[in-house]
């Protein structure tokens, strides 16, 4: 048991041998054990240097070297579900040297990455994909004519969410040959809640866990079926309870549960699980954190970690006043609303911690809702409460979001419902990369009618927008973006903003900027060199038609700037207005090319998407330049 | 037992005696059978004179009565999942004169309908709904200290979909007072498919059902635990299966499966149930098409019914050439492309009449998935499917795609996989109304990166996409309209358009219309009015910008057409375009205004739009004559 990260490099001679699962293969199975070790030891060491996701990986580091033990990988295909888990898998599959650039720019990805590695066979950032993508590798490989063979590795809490079910359902139905291994820790990120945690507790809890466990071993080999009337006869004078009769009543085989630390249990029971046809679940328990004990103590706070700075610069930064991140200053919005009405409710899909809602769940646990992993129920939960009259809230990660759309479309904006999405980690996100950036919402959001959408600029005007959608008695949503903003003063009372209002923050000469949501800051440095007109323009839907036609009337270049793709964004709507005027002035849209980004700090990946000041600046500069480029032959 | 349709109103005078169901509460229970009678006739009558859904109807009557017997509708909540199961709700809500009017202009709605009355508490087109909505309104009653009853009446095919999953989870764990009725019909749509589908079979053909039947009504008692013990005991050793293990496993009061069109029996468990506090599910077997006997012969043909048309017409409608339907375009590509590339896969998620695919069933049924009602997993089976190199193509409704919108972007597009797309019923759809218009895809789709985008003007360009499409090596849809087309001759033979490039199809002067999709045909007789040049676009993404160069350096007005939201929409990709270039150019964005569009014809809602040939017309003038007024100030 670890008590501290080690700061330098353990000694891992085993390890340093395996330079891909291949050589792993080739070690005794008495030898596994001291890998783990070695393995655990050097994960801590590791994230210790570059920071990442944490708990999961000491949970899997058995299962890992099991499955590569066992697979042939990566001829065989292991599907990991959210991919935070799969630290130990990199190290095992040839990136041991590499884990040092882990979720830097140009390195290592912090998930599962198809260009990165032939091992990492799926990219998974969002949770419960895994069993339909290894399901549709199963039909593929059934199709291809190759034998090879699929393993999806799921967590408690992701199996809550809608589309692992589907895919259960289904893959029960087809027969399709694969194994679901459920990795049972109960725990998410937030502990998971709903009616299957708690009947996964209750296998676990269960006294007959070791009879069941001796059972399970036994049903691998060929039952007869007299020997397995027993056993299920057995079972039900024992407590009525059969393990897994929910996977088994959806049709699957079977297994577990069984102890996810112990490598001889897993390697005996994958040995067997390899061959049998079918769908098969085979049910683990393992500890999130395993091995390492202020994690295991706290699996929630030892999610992630950050890397071990030295020292100094720790001192350093004690002094620096701490700004609030955005989702503290939603959490502390959402408690003092929460305090001014008793009608509001607040709704997370198992982001509790990450949406800055720990506070208002401990002071008013009947009106927070964690749903589990589980978007669309989430929106349409709240669409049903404010039929009711209720204010539901719901908090929600923009790339999140994604997962509930249709039922945004289909349930509360139709209806024209009353609710407010406070909709976090809008813009790029850095070191999660591309599967967690908030880089679509303005566009898939904008089409939708009924919704206001609001872009606050900085920390205060957050808090009062987020207030301001609270009293629009229809669906309304508030971008904000991931980490801390410009440090502002916080007004702690709570004042409605007009709807559709924005404002002029700067009265300049030709150019005028107009701002959606943070890059106000970036934009006002751009506009102090260009001597711009700088809008706050607050809201992207409805937008403030009257300022941008004043803006229109009194510059020559319109700019707008948004952390969201620029394709169907809010400089998309400043266009689409203009033309409805029959109005031609020449727009600047900045905000994100047509690519994904991949993973780096925020900082960096702003800066290449030209969203830094300077490049504001001199794209602006160059436009003015092309544009008076034109002026002599639009003359000619 | 009907036989035929009937085509003069039958005498139903108790029907006639129901204004509302507090009318309805009055009647005695032995009256309900004959109330049963006379309101299926009627219904049979009334939908035989408009159209409309049909069997789903038949299946509820009993129990449509028994729930607005027992609940006091409308303080009571009733929740509808798949509101087209709704005719018998409406009838006796107050609503059976104007159901002449149904899915008409200015009529009554397919589906339930919050503005249209009090007793339709949520608007259901997409289903699995009902049960997140429920307990919300569950939850909002409890907050609001109100005595009400909560019911989600759900069918077997919709409980397939992972968000009612998510919803039976979270619902298990509040032990939110509420019912779920399990309207278990073996049926959807279409056939459905799944584990749970067979797992409800196996309750449903059990030979134990009777028996079981009988323990229900007992359960439905206060049961000393002594008894439950024995019921357990006795079940177990009759077939080692509990019905409703699977519900009960997560927490779920399980009673059933009862008769549905035994009011007897439905009565009397309703009556029970109302008052049983928690989470509770009541599994009742209807027969969808129930009381007539072709429906109940061929369920999936009686979905919906057209009405019946006077015997001259249908004969007239006989000598016309029949035109293809876009869903029948390519349904025979599917059968010609799979027969030309053994590596194709057809995915529907239960749509496999609606979208054209009954003889690529047949023809290919190794290489058919009707994954059921699932979006998510559809999308990401396909995932799965292309990283082992399949080709596979979802077939899915522009308004469906938006439940598996974040498994386009994370599992397809961030993965730039090979999945093709055929999105049917994109643009307005007429009698379905705005729960299933296909008005958002353009600009959902448009942001993603990776992501290519075809709009076909015509069936054969359409089969000619298609086959683009799929032969493009990594994400790409088809959008195309519901009904039929031009009706121009559609080439056997299959060639890969290049992608990203249109086509010029009328040369002209001063305008040029870009048109993305079908509207074209209407774009051409405006065109040929105001001697306008007319681009036939073809692609959404990547744009043909040489095409748009082109028409703008030689035109004083674009004008952009598409079948879709104007915000975010294909016109906003042309604008986005031109500005990048720094060109100032009018443009004239014609589309769908930011409201959502009520039912009608679809030509109806077209010209409501302004997208018919005679207002496509005259917008265009009125910018030419705003255009023209400017140019003095201008030059001022």
């Amino acid at each position: 048991m670890h008590n501290e990260i080690p700061t330098s490099r353990p000694l891992t001679p085993l390890l340093d041998s395996i330079d891909s699962p291949a050589d792993l293969r080739l070690l005794s199975e008495k030898q596994l054990p001291d890998l783990a070790e070695e393995l655990r030891a050097f994960l801590l060491f590791s994230v210790g240097q570059t920071g990442g996701h944490f708990g999961a990986g000491l949970g899997v580091v058995e299962l890992t070297i099991a499955l590569h033990y066992i697979y042939q990988t990566p001829e065989d295909r292991l599907v990991w579900d959210v991919g935070h888990q799969t630290y130990p898998h990199k190290i095992l599959t040839s990136r041991r040297e590499r884990m040092n650039t882990i979720r830097q720019g140009n390195g290592l990805s912090g998930f599962p990455k198809r260009e990165e590695s032939a091992y990492d066979t799926f990219g998974v950032g969002h949770s419960s994909t895994s069993i339909s993508a290894a399901q549709g590798m199963a039909i593929g490989a059934r199709m291809a004519g190759a034998d090879r063979k699929v393993a999806a590795i799921i967590g408690d809490g992701a199996m809550t969410a809608g589309m692992a079910f589907e895919a259960l359902n289904h893959a029960a139905h087809t027969e399709t040959d694969m194994l679901v291994i459920l990795n049972d820790n109960n725990m998410s990120i937030s502990p998971n809640v709903g009616g299957l945690s708690t009947y996964l507790s209750k296998i676990w809890a269960s006294k007959f866990y070791n009879s069941l466990r001796e059972g399970s071993k036994q049903v691998l080999g060929k039952i007869p079926p007299a020997w397995e009337f027993a056993r299920r006869t057995e079972e039900h004078f024992k407590g009525f309870m059969s393990p897994g009769t929910l996977f088994e009543e959806m049709g699957f085989n079977y297994v577990g549960p069984i102890n996810g630390h112990d490598l001889g249990d897993l390697v005996r029971c994958l040995r067997s699980l390899r061959d049998i046809k079918g769908p098969k679940l085979l049910h683990i328990i393992t500890q999130k954190g395993k091995g390492f004990e202020p994690a295991e103590l706290d699996p929630v706070g030892y999610h992630a970690l950050n890397k071990i700075e030295p020292k100094k610069a720790a001192i350093g930064a004690v002094n620096a006043p701490k700004k609030p991140k955005y989702q503290d200053v939603f959490g502390q919005w959402l408690c003092d609303m929460a305090k001014a009405d008793s009608k509001l409710v607040g709704i997370t899909p198992a982001m509790c911690e990450g949406s800055g809602m720990v506070e208002f769940a401990t002071q008013y646990p009947d009106r927070f809702y964690d749903v589990a992993i589980a978007e669309q129920h989430a929106v349409t939960l709240a669409a049903g409460m404010a039929c009711e009259g209720q204010k539901p809230v719901v908090a929600i990660y923009s790339t999140f979001l994604q997962r509930a759309y249709d039922q945004l479309v289909h349930d509360v904006a139709l209806q024209n419902l009353d609710v407010t999405f406070a909709i976090d980690r809008a813009g790029l996100v850095g070191e999660d990369g591309p599967t967690h950036a908030g880089s679509f919402d303005i566009s898939y959001l904008r089409c939708i009618p009924n919704m206001v959408i609001a872009a606050p600029s900085d920390e205060n005007e957050c808090r009062q927008l987020l207030y301001t959608a609270y009293q629009y008695p229809g669906p309304a949503a508030v971008r904000y973006p991931r980490g801390t903003g410009a440090g502002v003063t916080i007004d702690q009372s709570m004042k409605a903003l007009p709807i559709g209002k924005g404002e002029l923050r700067r009265e300049g000469k030709s150019i005028a900027l107009l701002c959606f949501g943070t890059l106000l800051a970036n934009a006002q440095i751009a506009a102090d060199n260009l001597n711009a007109s700088v809008c706050d323009m607050r809201f992207v839907k409805p937008l403030d038609t009257e300022l941008i036609k004043k803006m229109a009337a009194h510059h020559d270049l319109l700019v707008t700037l948004e952390e969201n793709a620029i394709a169907g964004g809010a400089g998309s709507a400043v266009t689409e207005y203009l033309h409805s005027l029959g109005l031609n002035l020449p727009v600047l849209q900045l905000g994100f090319a047509d690519e994904f980004v991949d993973h780096d700090s925020q900082k960096q990946q702003l800066a290449k998407q030209g969203l830094d000041p300077a490049s504001i600046e001199s794209q602006i500069r160059e436009r003015l330049a092309h544009l008076q480029s034109l002026k002599p032959l639009a003359a000619s």
